[in-house]
């Protein structure tokens, strides 16, 4: 396929070199240009512009960092939507809100197009080997025309149901993710203050009923001291901003979301933003290496 | 060994018929008698009281249902405690304090007996099956000496630490299964309040990183309405209110524990006291079966 | 002066009246209709759309639910804005958020129209007599030409600051009071449970220093079971959802405006969204009367 | 009267020398003895223990710093109440629990001797002044014994009802103020982030119905950056302790108390247990002076 790439961050760069590598024909285009370089030398052509990256496209990748950014790039008037070729295909990548998807998928089918949201869930080496996880949300035959892409980067797709519906369940994931790191942490530092060995910690819970590899990813990372961004505080601070919004709109409680949240507002607050997740740690003086 | 065995609930009365099935001679006592009868039929003896049940025995075993109970059953003038013989072990399966835990091994020592404090994690299965995983603490001798009791119910057994550092831990990974089941109940409101099918969002967190055995566990009993009881509300509640106060006491914020404990508590004001924990989704009207 | 009033709720339809009695000629116009008679027989005209009431006007106050209420009936295109008289006022009596009031501040600039933002405090009670209390925010100048339609409708007229400051002090102002009504329910909950009068709690908080015409307010309308509307939990819960996007925006973490807005969330489960604030003690089986 | 007066701290050593100035016999105890002086100055005699302080007294007076002091203090053997005359009154000043309260009731009463709970509100200038305002619970005859103390102290008493029903009240009244101090911390905090003047948030606030004196005393404190200790961090966090362990008991849900603890348990991590409870507001960085 033809494909346009937008967005080489930490996940979108390894992506797209997936895609190159598989044989896709991959024009790539960032905001800054300096990341684009590794993905030419790779062979991928370079655009100027999102438009001129989706000029003659089969299918247009979006990997970008908020809802801002993909309206700007997609939605602005001669933007990636304008650009497309009637039977193109969009697929977001990035993590957005429902109703952002479901403005994508209108916009798209105005313009003969079709439209797929399919956030993605995995690490750094998940995106470098192609085993992400992808939830898709869409029709059948839009995530069927979609999946030589897919597959070059997913080892596992979910088809989750309409337009919006996956990323509301990648909303929701994100939730369980910063709850459990919460949790982890509070253990963590109460361990610390009575003396106990957190590495007993983490063995108790990887023996129990809620044993979880995520708890030895994260704990020992915490231990080590080592924050290396794989997940930054300010992306979850945005997801869960957006899980908020959501839960708000629907109209279900969520006093956990709505307290770890400012959890991540507060490590923010204190420098951390840039930090991976793990850094939530920080808020608790004296915790971890 | 001649063992003592306090306590017949849903975990102590099949941990007792596993002591007995493994050939040790089991004395059982239970607060009211009717419990006592399917364990006198695998041929335990039925003591009228906590001495008796502790008189000779080489082991005595509690499995109560919170610190007052143990108390009233351990340390009261005339208790087990008075009336171990020397060099008898105390073994306390329960979920307590760990400045009871502290007390108990005191007592036990002016007494010239061994305290090991020995909370379990588990299910109704593992228990009956004598697959549980006990956090032990105390000294690495008195583990030695209790290690024919632990073995016949346990198919793992962690040495955390001193005495004290085992019910910590346990609280520590009561309070992580506690926020899961608060994020769990959120997300799968929002999936119902949204119209995605909730078995996606199980499907999608069992693909990723964070996966856990317990998404699927409490997830699966929530949608099918399934509140039988493998550990119930109130006992959850009294196991996060004795966290709150160990992080209180340690001076640890713990504003995730602090906020689902009053979770607890709303789904106890409803009624839900005695259901399983998974009855936490009754707090949002018309989730799961 | 001619004033077009649009928006005709519990404040609006108060408010309107008053600017009628002190000799404005007002236009007035609303959503639904019916509500507009009451103030037709007080000797307004009745417009059938907001284009209508803004035609020829010296000012147009807006009082209406919420900003999508706001946005559609000033900034739609041929809406009040694109029909305001050069020199002409528009001044927004609702609560809505910080951005929304820059974004109208612009779209009058445009039109060489003036804005001022002024968002009220107050009950009921304040608005039929003319007591409210007005936050401006805007320049001095437009503040002084606003003068004799703000005069008739408020005692206390306090300039904030530019526009965009003095929503974010109403929005601040109701967190203040969603905390202490929460704070409130709390307590009244816990003396009913301990068999305390709540009469006493009442008694000693009036006398300390504390003490807040508010407590005594929602105390007895709680304890008397007096739920009539005078602030609803929706608007409260869509102001606290403003608020918690502005904190979220500006990086303030803010634990407890982000509990309580679930808190109203549940009432709003629960069947109270219609109801006044005071109902949130329906979460709290059998407080009150 | 003839009054035994136990604790000298911030509130204690003023309301003993009221005592003093009223013309009643005080002879003074505290746990470290150079708080001792100032009274012996005025007239007070100095005892070397609690049970010398109450030995022949008509009343003793308790204002310890915690329920462990006040035990330690009273129900030790050869403690205050071993030490009371058939007839006399233990006039418990400090903030307890109420259980503690109902065994102090049933301590004195195994002696003939009679209780009356009755913890405090007021400021240091309160203390100072004898206007500070007494919460009471026990008999009305016990009440009436009490009053010559009482009322060199307090310019309000209110008999709230049996004992332990005046510590219920003093404790949901601090939950109160701490969560309106939350409030306004997070008000101020997103005041500065916006650059909206404070004074104005101050200035609106009070001329609204939720008016209270509290704002602006605890406000200017905060803006000044003033953290003189009235009533300090440590004190507060007991106290919420207290009050969430009475609303566990109750089976109260209490999110917002739960919430404001940890909040006050962050502040002491952060270092501020000994300041006032307005440096609660340093848990954002740069707020106030």
């Amino acid at each position: 396929m033809r494909i346009g790439f937008l967005g080489l961050g930490l996940m979108g760069s390894r992506m797209a070199a997936n895609l190159c590598k598989k044989g896709h024909t991959v024009t790539v285009w960032n905001r800054s240009v300096e990341r684009t370089a590794a993905l030419a030398a790779l062979g991928c052509a370079v655009a100027a512009s999102p438009a001129e990256a989706a000029r003659g496209a089969d299918a247009v990748a979006l990997c970008l960092a908020d809802p801002p950014a993909v309206e700007a790039t997609a939605l602005a008037p001669g933007g990636v939507v304008d650009t497309l070729a009637p039977g193109a295909l969009l697929v977001d990548l990035s993590t957005g809100s429902p109703e952002l998807a479901l403005r994508l998928e209108a916009a798209c089918a105005a313009r003969g197009a079709r439209f797929l949201e399919s956030p993605v869930t995995g690490s750094k080496l998940g995106a470098e080997q192609g085993t992400l996880v992808l939830m898709c949300g869409g029709s059948a035959e839009t995530l069927a025309a979609a999946r030589p892409l897919l597959e070059a980067v997913a080892s596992k797709i979910i088809h989750v149901g309409p337009v919006g519906s996956a990323t509301r369940v990648k909303l929701i994931g994100n939730t369980m993710i910063a709850l459990m790191l919460e949790a982890l942490c509070e253990g963590l530092a109460t361990c610390q203050a009575a003396g106990v060995e957190p590495a007993r910690l983490l063995e108790v819970v990887q023996a129990s009923g809620y044993q979880s590899p995520y708890w030895s990813f994260k704990g020992n990372a915490i231990l080590a001291g080592d924050f290396e961004t794989h997940f930054s505080v300010d992306l979850m601070h945005k997801d869960l901003t957006l899980a908020l919004e959501a839960a708000g709109r629907l109209g279900v409680p969520a006093p956990g979301l709505a307290m770890v949240r400012e959890q991540f507002q507060a490590a923010r607050a204190q420098g951390h933003g840039g930090a991976d997740i793990a850094a939530l740690a920080r808020l608790w003086p004296g915790v971890g290496g």
